[in-house]
């Protein structure tokens, strides 16, 4: 007799399971007969429905055959596919430590999920996927990504940072470091030699030398690069985060801007701006991005959604100038987008609709009090013994703790304690003269109603730390 | 007085953005005081809380300021960010050329959306969302990708092509294409040539050649490779899909798996063995995975929810020998997954669950009745016009058109009478000698009930071709 549970959700799936097992088990033998779909709902007091449900399952899975006049019979499953190969654990392996467990974590990658307008996404989700379900076949999506997406991201850039390009200059990637892989791609055969800002974010110094190409160290000022680096540096490419450099946080100011666009057509060199989380600022005007006040299209414009919607999206994107959009058109011709299609439509229809741009005035207004609420505690409970770098843009600040001497020891106390805190030695090229008290502190991930708290008990703990190290 | 529509579907939103509107083109000007909420309540017969909301909604993007006791007033919108930005209008770009509708397409990339069990997959896509909308906060998923759905996959590849491995060594990409820019990335330093079959698919060639690899032409036979051109080929790494050849439809016997492994083995060379469609399987016993066969940790295994569930979904994955895996974690250590988390963890469920199992049973047995249907058709109706190559997998098939001339002349006439269908001449590495009278037929995006009709209406209006090509 066959038990069912009727208050669980789906009978017809417990009892194709049932039966399933009974086939695979052996119980039920190849050619036997099942019982008809009336006298096993009469038995188990289950609607024909269910039952009938049920066989169909095991029918289109290849478990039964349909005899017409006769009735449902079990298959010979030697024949069917794959049930030769014997099953075979995987080989144990050690798990990876398990993480402490942080009260505040001033992480600078990580996102509020609270923030995120995750009703409004779920829906456009729906939307997309009922839309795929409901056409013909589903197929890959062209190269460059989906084209209603690509026509959004346009105006949006158009407006928000007056980048210059149609839509079909933009492509579509699953994140920056794939965006940047291609592009690094691209231009190869060109350049083998990069400037880069010193320091910066070692995930794209690190695919600069798995590419193969040379990095040219550009140390920075509080203005942005040192032009005398740039002028002697030799290099063919430029790399650069102008609006908030990171880890810096530093604004490129617009004559230094000019003089790079200058170098750059004097030397015939493209520039890849990288304007990941321009949307966040805290000064009166925001700066035109470098694309935007170039006349002879020598600016790669990148960007990405992980800041300013969510890192889990993984949607970034880039604008390549006329003469390296051939170039990729021969090179990646054979390649699909790598980014879900469904999930490409919902960003489309949600940033068409205006979403974007709402989230993105919320987000920028909490990061600014979130920056004055971080800036205010650490004025007043911090003088003396922490510096603030002026960081007019962006979700994350930098401090300097001159008493520190040991940046990872200061960081393992302070985890200790409960607090994430970050290092940026690991940004310099030159890890001898890396400083060990300059950290980055994020505000992204920790909600606007606790930040102030969370800044004066990190504030409590430091100085606790400060004053063991100096006795 | 303001108009709202009360029959459309967010009363606050319309409000919203009319207050919105008159904010941005100077109606209401800065400092001007908003009506009170129960007084615009009132003159709207609209509810207080859907004023209130819009209300809310206006401050929290900066539009309006609260003052305590006195009510809400229009901000100095010129200190909010990004208004001095002009919105410049994208170039004006031609558009791609419109695809002519066909009736039939034999496409063998895409799948029929019907057969997709989307009811279920966007119940777990809303689980997952749910579930990250819980969490504190969104973060990067690291390097490899999801553990759960390392372990999902790893359980499904050890149980349904006896892959020897542990879930550590999976790697999770965002399709099969950029799998092969990380494993082509990882072997670059120790090896510059790779034995490709030929015919196959240029999406990889390309990609060979973009990464700077020499490829070595292994020429195809019925049983696989030939083994002396791979003996002569002096290559350090040798690239094959086994299971079912792209495009010839080959399965490699099992000898041939065997004497491929003792020629890599002796030159210490790896294997990347790409497993794409191995589910479907026409012969009586599957063969077992090269990976599965060899004692050396010398075989990186590939493969693609692609074909069996989706293309859309763009997971690809692949596993990773000891020795390798140290290389991986070097190179792309401070790399982040390219799929979206959450599409990860619901592909994840849907696996353990047993939901990618059952689907890829049932498709199968359709893919198995499909090729039947085809092959019968043929027969019948084109027999001494058209042979059909043997293909004991997959989901598409091969068939030559002794009579034809031109791939491209053929193809084009099919189309103009609504049917796709598509070459083989691309895949050959020299175009001179490349066949121009063998075709790729794709069962994956037509409905088994439509098969029958597509494939005779396909061979009559193909033998009205072939008889005006002869006179």
């Amino acid at each position: 007799m066959l038990l069912l549970d009727k208050n669980g959700p789906f009978l017809y799936e417990q009892l194709f399971e049932t039966l399933r097992q009974s086939i695979i088990q052996s119980d039920l033998k190849t050619n036997d007969a099942l019982k008809p779909i009336r006298v096993l709902s009469e038995e188990l007091h289950i609607s024909i429905n269910t039952v009938s449900r049920a066989y169909q399952q095991l029918l289109a899975e290849g478990y039964i055959r349909s005899v017409r006049g006769s009735g449902y019979y079990v298959e010979n499953l030697s024949t069917l596919p794959r049930s030769g190969v014997l099953y075979r654990k995987g080989q144990k392996e050690v798990v990876r430590e398990s993480i402490v467990p942080l009260k505040y974590d001033f992480n600078y990658e990580s996102i509020e999920s609270s923030f995120f307008p995750w009703t409004k996404w779920r829906k456009y989700m729906q939307d997309a996927m009922l839309e795929e379900s409901c056409s013909a076949k589903i197929a890959y999506e062209c190269n460059k990504g989906n084209v209603e997406l690509r026509k959004s991201l346009c105006d949006y850039i158009n407006n928000s940072r007056g980048v210059k390009c149609s839509w079909e200059q933009i492509v579509i990637s699953a994140g920056t470091q794939y965006a940047m892989d291609i592009i690094t791609d691209i231009l190869h055969e060109k350049v083998n030699t990069i400037g880069v800002e010193d320091p910066s974010f070692i995930g794209m110094q690190r695919i600069f030398t798995n590419k193969g190409y040379s990095i040219k160290d550009l140390s920075m000022t509080d203005r942005g690069i040192d032009i005398d680096d740039l002028e002697n540096s030799m290099c063919h490419l430029l790399y650069l985060t102008p609006s908030h450099q990171f880890p810096t946080g530093v604004t490129t100011s617009l004559t230094k801007r000019l003089q790079i666009l200058e170098w750059a057509q004097k030397n015939r060199t493209y520039i890849i701006e990288n304007d990941y989380d321009n949307e966040f600022l805290y000064g009166e005007k925001p700066l035109p991005s470098i694309q935007s006040l170039s006349t002879s299209q020598n600016v790669i414009y990148l960007s990405t959604l992980s800041k300013v919607l969510s890192p889990s999206l993984r949607c970034a994107y880039f604008v390549l100038p006329y003469k390296l959009m051939e170039i990729y058109e021969d090179r990646y011709k054979y390649y699909y987008s790598a980014l879900p299609t469904y999930n490409q439509k919902a960003l489309a229809y949600f940033i068409r609709d205006g979403h974007l741009e709402r989230h993105v005035r919320k987000m920028s207004l909490s990061n600014r009090r979130k920056y004055g609420i971080f800036n205010k505690v650490v004025k007043e409970s911090l003088a003396g013994v922490v510096k603030i770098f002026p960081a007019p843009a962006g979700s994350h600040s930098l401090i300097q703790i001159p008493g520190c001497k040991s940046q990872e020891g200061l960081i393992t106390k302070m985890r200790l304690r409960g607090f994430g805190i970050y290092g940026t030695k690991v940004y310099w090229r030159n890890q001898q003269e890396a400083p060990e008290n300059i950290f980055l502190f994020g505000f992204n991930s920790i909600p606007e109603e606790d930040l102030e708290r969370a800044c004066i008990e990190f504030a409590c703990a430091l100085k606790e730390i400060i004053e063991t190290l100096e006795t």
